[in-house]
């Protein structure tokens, strides 16, 4: 991660990453499939905590508020480690390709917690939407927590966010939620 | 595209392509970048409706109605062609490279959403949430009606995924929009 800071990402070898890291390439290739899978090797937690959240929350917990659990554990965890996200916030932010790879991250999560909320009896078109409104929120938070990630809470922007998103959303010419019209 | 059908994506060659449309390489070339760009040439197409139709939207329409008339313009023109949309989405369900491509392609216009919003003086955040509702929403009523898309009115998907979302949003143990609370 500091050669990706240090040297950019496409310059740094995996030689160099062992090396700094004190292992062997066959070591390094034991745990990563390639150098951008030091960056990604967290997805899989990250999924096993949203899908977890989702299942774990009360059966009466509307759908949106199931997924937001999801993403608010993740949330809790990824700000444990405010440098290590922010650094890697900006060797993302500095190569299409791993942006690329990122929007893959967030398009599988979004699938995970649509999955997790059908197993829930969620309808299929709700689940998606419940999911996809989640990851929006998710991103986006995330994008104003890593602007200071010493100081501001995650867990919290994202709350703020979704509060943010039904204001949004509600407040429209055709006035508001189509459940509550008279 | 019939080509991508009949043999796959991968193993279809430009040659053939630029044959069987009675083109050159060459001339196939001074059009498309590589293969994929013949899926993807309607991206920009795609992306000029949504921001006219959120920069020609009444200044008094809120941020998501104003997102959603950009989609919603989009959604009108991609169903004048089912047929097309049909195989164009298969060719890039069965291909992980193209999903991936795919995913970039709505990256981009949730951006450029983002940015028509951001120059109605829609403030930084709201404008992110809005455009990502609004790209939510069209993903989600773009596979509903890709399933029959001969049948089906994807404009009114559209419109319908947006009340179902507002649903799904409010319908929450927080008690709706934070801005409607006493």
């Amino acid at each position: 991660m500091e050669l990706y800071v240090e040297r950019g990402f496409d310059e740094t070898t995996v030689a160099e990453i062992a090396k700094r890291a004190g292992l062997t390439e066959r070591t390094f290739f034991r745990h990563f499939a390639d150098k951008r899978e030091v960056l990604f090797a967290g997805a899989a937690m990250l999924q096993d905590l949203f899908v977890g959240a989702v299942t774990d929350a009360p059966a009466d917990v509307p759908p949106v508020d199931a997924a937001m659990a999801g993403v608010v554990a993740g949330g809790a965890v990824i700000q444990e480690r405010p440098a290590f996200s922010r650094q890697r916030y900006e060797i993302i932010a500095a190569n299409a390709e791993l942006q690329e790879r990122e929007l893959i991250k967030l398009a599988s999560l979004s699938a995970a917690l649509a999955g997790a909320l059908r197993r829930r009896g969620v309808p299929d078109h709700a689940a998606s939407l419940a999911a996809e409104v989640a990851i929006a929120v998710f991103k986006i938070a995330f994008e104003r927590w890593v602007s200071d990630p010493v100081h501001l809470d995650l867990p919290q922007l994202m709350r703020a966010s979704l509060d943010e998103l039904r204001t949004v959303t509600a407040d429209s010419e055709t006035g508001g939620p189509a459940a509550t019209r008279p």
